[in-house]
């Protein structure tokens, strides 16, 4: 048997993993790696931290952990694996089996047979169409020479004022990069929130931390128009008709799958127009294979199909197509549960599974909990974590967990991820057996914690109501009775200030006259996390009251405004 | 109906869990708990935290969140519960139903009828039977009185010399507390490790950390005698002869259950002398139920009856056992996977399943995989993990890890508990969707390449040696061709120095007439992590070598003594 030749198509992250892995598995292989870009292997997730300034040596982003850069010659010595950069491919014939490519330096041309092809093209930055787009000064952020330029702006000091178009993961990671910086930042947004994959809620306690920051946030507006003089950016015109001076726009709405090569030779596109692949990552054509932020993949809760560009994704999806291409399909990519995770400045935001609100527009009845509580206890210096979880109603089981705060956000959304790709239920949770000692965690791990909140309000022990309809009900003038269980010094330094009573909870058996008498009025409690407002509402209730709710996350997760100080 | 009588025994954390939760879930019933100590609540573990000082408010151990200390007058105002503390139970008359008690200080009598009982009496130190241990000096660290004479020791300076008795998680981390506070600690152990949870070759990097911070380990050794003068300790005589003077003796070799009350009565006791519940929490009496360190529990991997006094599944035990109590036994508590997690310096070091070792006790038959490799991403500061995956060799199932590092250990154990718990295979893992970040993890998160090594190894891709193996075959003069394919650099810096051939990964394939030409000759690859030890593997068999193993781990994993500089 002669050797296969193994050709893939793309250098950042899917590709060199599915050609390493080929070589590895097959010793005999040709494998040729053709890359457009002059780099291989970029971290590109990295990239906001160097043009942050998190590091100055650009080739960290492009070497080994011992400090070797990725280029051809480490491809070469160490993979056995043939990387041409600067490489672009032209055309693919699939009856002769060839991939056409060109040298784009050079213009030298070369054709390259192929026993199997593995698709790993990548994803394209949006671009709105909005007039000005094309000024010099409007900058996306995709590619190696992208986060150069914005690093190069960065260390010019010359630029100072910029507008976000986006206020997705890339967007507030740049957010924060420029910041650092010392720039003036804006935050452009066309829908209600920042982070997407959050509930409005969550999102909210993210953006009043990112506006304590200095940078002003618009949501619910849009960039109407890129101004400028002389071709260079001199300010963005936003849909509500304002008008926001800046040196530098940086684009990030998102990213499409590049499939135009696919599209050309026929191979199947999906509905999010990335290249259509079945569970060995395998495309229309038998031997072709695709993996990477070029293809679409499965939502493992839904079992729909779902476009997820993210880099750990896409080196486990080129692992996997290498297993099939030289072992023969047996190696199964089961997909996607969506887990993210990002830095916003002092807090961590995460995310596994689906929101509220995807999930019911996916159709599930849910039931949902918001849980407030440290990471640690208070003498291990604890910081704080507000969570919510989603399960479905019928059966308890987990369909997403959110976790954002300046605590220990990483290690709840790994757990989580684990329970949503299990199947595990909120039951489960309940009484998982996880790592605890002081300097890690509380005795009830906040995951599990919060899960208690949820099996309590399944039970109907505990009826929650979300911040954002208590505030909603004050600002209709049709506020219930609110009830801070606290204690004074507490209310002293920090209250919600919506015309709240204060009883602390330890006061509140023998404070009962100060209730509405009326029994079902509705009373809703809440303390710093509302623990203590659920011990308010069992006393309540033990006392005939019958409409109490407890405001979910108590006043650590109200996104609103607070009254601080006396 | 009239409302029942719910009593608890034992005040530290399962048993203000049972009483509390009690009480919320029926607000009618009278909920009593009886706590011998003067506390309320102890956060136990946190004692070692205590003594060394990282927070000098002892109170803080006591409190809520908000700071609030948990005495009797908390638990009647905000939980419900008549607390009563100096209380011990002299007996329970089961056919009565009553229990009778004595306050430790005014010797006042009470007898306080029951509807439901729960045992919480928590667990007792053992105490070796060697001469001496009565002594003034020789301690214990169990309650909330031994922390304070500890913590008063320590502030008093007058303790210069100490020797610790028992290598486990308290010793070590009593260990470090007392370094910290500037006493020269010796530990005695009478195994060959410190950290059973951990296998030999993981614990001994955890020794020679602690070595590295002035500590005196003194392994398969034990004490012979405590050493007096005029009642007070002067040193500790091992058993292997030799003397260590010192000041003050921390004897920390473990804990039985403190099961005498349930002895007493007639409960049925297991084999590990704590107390039998079923899956309820309820003991062999249906109006008894226990919960926490006084009790035995199941191994949810072995299915066997284990004893698991730790913190957090104390507080777990307790809810399903209040649940059933008033919701009548439908919760289940369905054991142990024995996670656990501690600090060691500058290291964390966490276990979740069966070691290796105990795995084989169990008679599984396993494979092993151990992965030495950042936490992040180099540009974001990353800091080595060292990783034992413990398979079952059939089906691929996880049944144990290990991780120690500096580096993020506390996700990657929680990941492995989640696994362990679902019965997840190497396989599962190796396509798990976890949240990735640069702050956070790398691309490739530590628990998957971990399980994808381990799946290289399973599927005979790659043979693997462990160093333990290595340096006995070394010792014993019949070393085989052991193969440094770092950098230069690398070398230079650190080096194993057992007559190991250097040739950098990168020309290998142009330097095969430095290997024995005997393609049969044993080769022991590695490297820094030995992920190029295994691409070397992999070259070396394509050019017809067939007995080539890689070192697991590399180098970062060699638990000896290296060399290092030039």
């Amino acid at each position: 048997m002669s050797s296969q030749n193994i050709v893939v198509i793309g250098g950042s992250a899917a590709g060199p993993k599915a050609a390493a892995r080929s070589k590895r598995l097959d010793a005999d292989a040709n494998v040729t790696l053709l890359q457009k870009a002059p780099e291989l292997s970029m971290a590109s997730c990295g990239y906001p931290y160097y043009i942050g300034g998190n590091f100055d040596e650009r080739n960290q982003l492009l070497s080994t952990p011992t400090g070797v850069v990725r280029d051809e010659s480490f491809f070469a010595a160490a993979k056995g694996v043939d990387a041409r950069v600067n490489t672009e491919v032209t055309a693919i014939d699939r009856s002769r089996k060839t991939v056409a490519c060109i040298n784009v330096l050079t213009g030298e041309k070369a054709t390259v047979p192929y026993d199997k092809l593995v698709l790993c093209t990548g994803a394209v930055p949006r671009r709105p169409p909005i007039p000005g787009v094309d000024l010099d000064g409007v900058q996306s952020l995709s590619e190696m020479r992208d986060a150069d330029k914005l690093r190069e702006l960065r260390d010019s000091g010359k630029v100072k004022d910029v507008v976000i178009v986006g206020g997705g993961l890339i967007g507030i990671e740049v957010c924060e990069a420029l910041v650092e910086s010392g720039m003036n930042v804006n935050v452009v947004e066309m829908l209600s929130q920042l982070l997407l994959f959050l509930d409005w809620e969550i999102a909210k306690l993210v953006e009043k931390h990112v506006v304590s920051k200095g940078v002003t946030v618009h949501t619910e507006n849009g960039v109407a128009e890129f101004l400028g003089e002389n071709g260079r950016l001199t300010g963005v015109k936003l849909n509500d008709g304002s008008v926001v001076p800046c040196d530098l726009a940086v684009v990030s709405i998102g990213v499409v799958p590049n499939a135009d090569l696919a599209k050309k030779v026929g191979l199947e596109i999906g509905g999010f127009g990335g290249i259509v692949v079945d569970e060995h990552m395998r495309t229309s054509d038998p031997d072709i294979y695709a993996a990477g932020d070029c293809v679409e993949i499965s939502n493992r809760i839904t079992g729909k199909k779902t476009y997820a560009p993210y880099g750990d994704l896409a080196n486990l999806e080129a692992r996997v197509a290498a297993d099939n291409i030289v072992l023969g399909d047996e190696v199964v990519f089961p997909g996607t549960v969506n887990s993210g995770i990002c830095k916003v400045f002092d807090l961590s935001a995460g995310s596994t599974g689906l929101s509220e609100s995807r999930a019911r527009q996916e159709g599930y009845e849910v039931v949902t909990a918001t849980n407030a509580s440290p990471d640690k206890p208070g003498f291990m210096g604890a910081k704080p974590l507000i969570s919510k979880m989603v399960a479905e109603a019928k059966t308890g089981r987990i369909l997403g967990f959110q976790c954002v705060g300046p605590g220990e956000v990483n290690r709840q959304v790994a757990e989580a991820a684990m329970a949503v790709m299990n199947g595990n239920t909120v039951h489960d949770i309940g009484v998982a057996d996880l790592p605890y000692a002081p300097p890690f965690s509380l005795a009830i791990d906040h995951f599990i914690a919060t899960a208690h909140v949820l099996q309590n309000k399944m039970a109907g022990r505990m009826t929650g109501i979300s911040n954002a309809e208590v505030k909603e009900r004050i600002d209709a003038g049709s506020a219930p009775f609110i009830l801070d269980v606290r204690a004074p010094g507490e209310f002293k330094e920090m209250r919600l200030d919506v015309g709240e009573t204060l009883i602390p909870l330890g006061t509140l058996r023998n404070s009962l006259d100060k209730l509405p008498q009326d029994k079902s009025a509705e009373v809703v409690t809440f303390c710093k996390i509302s623990m203590r407002g659920y011990e308010a509402q069992r006393v309540l209730e033990a006392h005939g009251w019958n409409n109490v709710k407890v405001m979910e996350g108590g006043i650590m997760a109200w996104p609103f405004a607070v009254e601080q100080g006396c």
